[in-house]
C-alpha cells in the first residue's frame, strides 16, 4: 500500500482482510511502498512519513503479524532500486504509455505532475517490488490485474533473455467485496467518501447516520428496498447474525423497521466487528518506536531475500565483478 | 567510462589524460559505469564483464592510481540505483525525449532496442553518478556538455523543493585533442577506425602504415601539405621534440621527405610515448585478481561517500523510517 492516506474498509474488506487469512498458510511479504508515493506526488513529501506510520498501525491493527509475515518499507530495501533500474533496461516507453491506468489517471489527477520519468515508471518499480520475492501469487484487487500482467510480461522477457531466474507471478483476487462510501459510491479515499480504520466509533457514528438510504423510501411509512441501499451492504459486511439480518431486510421492504434503527442496529454491529481492531490501533498509538521497530527488523528480513535474489539477479545479467 | 569497448586513442587524448592530470590536485572518482552499458544493449551482455577488467586495465596502465583516486564500478554501488530512482521523480519525459543525443543517437543506431525506458533514462542515470559524489566539476568530453546542463537542471530542482543539498556542478572540458582515427574521421570505436590502448606496437604498425596522407600528394616527388594530413595530428600528439617536428612538416612542403619515413618516425615517437603504458598494461593483464581488487576497494570506498550523500538525500526527501 502506498503511504499516502490511511486506510478504510473499502481497503480492509477487498484486500488487508483476505492478507491477514493468507498470511496463516503462506510465506508473505508485505510492504509500504514509500517510493511508490513519490511517483505521483514528488512536490510534497510532507506526510509520508506518517503515512508510513499510519499504514502500519492498519497492518497491525487488522491483523497481519510480523512474527508470521514480513511487513517492511520499501525504501529501506535498496534492492527495489536496483531491480527497477534492471527491468526498466527491458520495459519499453511505448508499453509503459499504454498502461491502462497511465492515460487514465494522468487524465483524472489534474493538480499534480504526472508528467514524471518517474510516474511513467511505475509498473517498472511495482514489478520490481514483486519479482524481488519470487512470489507466485500476488494478492491484490481486481484494479491492479494489469499490472501484474505487466510484471508477468517483463519477468518472461527477463527470463528468456537471461536464463528462468524469475518466477512468474498470477494475481491473487480477493472474493470481490463491494464496499461503499457514504455517500453510495465506490469508498475511495479520493471521493472524501471513506471510513477509515483509524476514524473513531463517534466519527463513525456521525458519517453513518446522515447517510442516504433508499431514495424511493421517503417517508418512514414508505416500503424500502435493501438492494438499493448501501447501509445494506454495509449489514453484509458487519453483521454476521442471519437472523439480525432477515429481520432487517425484511422489516425494510414492509416499512416495520425505519432507516434510523436500521443504522443503530448497523453501528452496534460495526462497533463489536472493530472494537477488537481499534482498541488494538489505540496501544499502538501509543508506542511509535514499536511501529518503526516492526519495519525495520522486517525490511532487514526482505533485504536478506532481496539480496539472493539480486545476487542470482546479476549473475544472470552477468554484470558485477567477476 | 561504459564497458562497451577497450579505450582507444581519442578517449585518451581527449579524456583520460586530462584525469590523470586532475587526480594530482583534486579529490577524484573515476567510475566504470556498468549499468549504463544495458542501456543501449541489454539483450547482449556477454561481454560486459569483460571490457570492465579492460577499460579498468586502461584506466590503471595510463595512469589512474588506486591511491590518489576513488576507482570503482557504478553497479556495486546500489545506492546509484536509488538516486536514479529518486531523481526519476523530478525528470519529465518530455525533457528526456528533447535531449539531443536520444533521438540522434536512436536515429543512427538501428540494430539495437532503443525504445526501453532505461535508454530514456540514460541522462537520469548520469545526473545521479555525478551528484552523488557533490561533484564540483565533471571532466567530460565535449559531446557530453548537454548531459551536464541536464544533471545542474535536475540538482536545481531537486534543491529548490527539498532544501540545499546536492552540489550543481559544472563540466571541465579538456583541451580540445584532435585525434583523427586512421581513416581520419574521429577516431570512434563504431567507426572501426580507432587505435586503442590496448593494440601492441605491431598491431599500431599495420594500423597506421597503410594510412592515407594528404591525398594530393600523389607521388614521392610531389610537395605535401602537414594540415591536411592525419599523421600531422599524431606527430603533434606524439612528437613533443619540436626540431623533429619542424624538419618533417618542412620536409613534407618541400618534399625532401616521403610519407613512409614520415610516418617511421612517428611510429618510433608512439613507441617511445606508449612504451611504458604497454609494459604496464602487460603486467596487469597478468593480474586479474588484482584488477578485480581495486574495483572492489575502490567501490567499497565510493560506497561510504554514496550512503552519507543518500542519508541527507532521503533526509530532505523526508523518507525512511521516522
Amino acid at each position: 500500500m502506498r503511504p499516502t492516506a490511511k486506510l478504510h474498509l473499502g481497503n480492509y474488506f477487498s484486500v488487508l482482510k483476505n492478507w491477514v487469512k493468507l498470511q496463516e498458510d503462506n510465506e508473505c511479504y508485505f510492504c509500504v511502498v514509500d517510493w511508490h508515493a513519490l511517483t505521483s506526488d514528488y512536490a510534497d513529501t510532507s506526510l509520508i512519513r506518517y503515512y508510513t506510520r499510519e499504514i502500519t498501525i492498519d497492518y497491525l491493527s487488522c491483523g497481519l503479524d510480523p512474527e508470521k509475515s514480513v511487513i517492511f518499507l520499501q525504501s529501506q530495501v535498496k534492492e527495489h532500486a536496483e531491480l527497477f533500474l534492471l527491468l526498466g533496461m527491458l520495459a519499453t516507453v511505448g508499453r509503459l504509455e499504454r498502461v491502462p491506468t497511465y492515460k487514465e489517471v494522468r487524465a483524472e489527477i489534474k493538480d499534480k505532475d504526472l508528467s514524471t520519468f518517474g510516474f511513467l515508471g511505475y509498473p517498472v518499480l511495482m514489478a520490481a517490488d514483486i519479482l524481488m520475492y519470487k512470489a507466485d501469487a500476488v494478492p491484490v484487487g481486481k484494479d491492479q490485474e494489469y499490472h501484474i500482467e505487466f510484471t508477468r510480461e517483463i519477468a518472461r522477457k527477463f527470463n528468456a533473455l537471461y536464463g528462468n531466474v524469475l518466477a512468474v507471478p498470477r494475481a491473487l483476487f480477493a472474493p470481490i467485496a463491494k464496499v461503499p462510501g457514504i455517500d453510495g459510491r465506490k469508498m475511495s479515499k479520493s471521493y472524501g467518501n471513506a471510513i477509515f480504520l483509524s476514524d473513531t466509533f463517534d466519527e463513525v457514528r456521525k458519517k453513518i447516520m446522515p447517510m442516504v438510504t433508499d431514495t424511493n423510501r421517503k417517508r418512514r411509512t414508505d416500503p424500502g428496498d435493501p438492494d438499493k441501499c448501501p447501509i445494506w451492504l454495509y449489514h453484509l459486511l458487519f453483521n454476521d447474525d442471519e437472523e439480525s439480518r432477515n429481520m432487517i431486510a425484511n422489516g425494510c421492504r414492509k416499512a416495520k423497521i425505519g432507516c434510523v434503527d436500521c443504522k443503530k442496529i448497523l453501528l452496534q454491529k460495526i462497533k463489536e466487528k472493530m472494537e477488537p481492531i481499534w482498541e488494538k490501533r489505540a496501544k499502538l498509538e501509543q508506542d511509535q518506536n514499536y511501529i518503526l521497530d516492526v519495519l525495520k527488523t522486517g525490511s532487514q528480513k526482505a533485504r536478506e531475500t532481496a539480496r539472493k535474489t539480486m545476487e542470482s539477479v546479476n549473475e544472470a545479467v552477468r554484470i558485477g565483478l567477476r
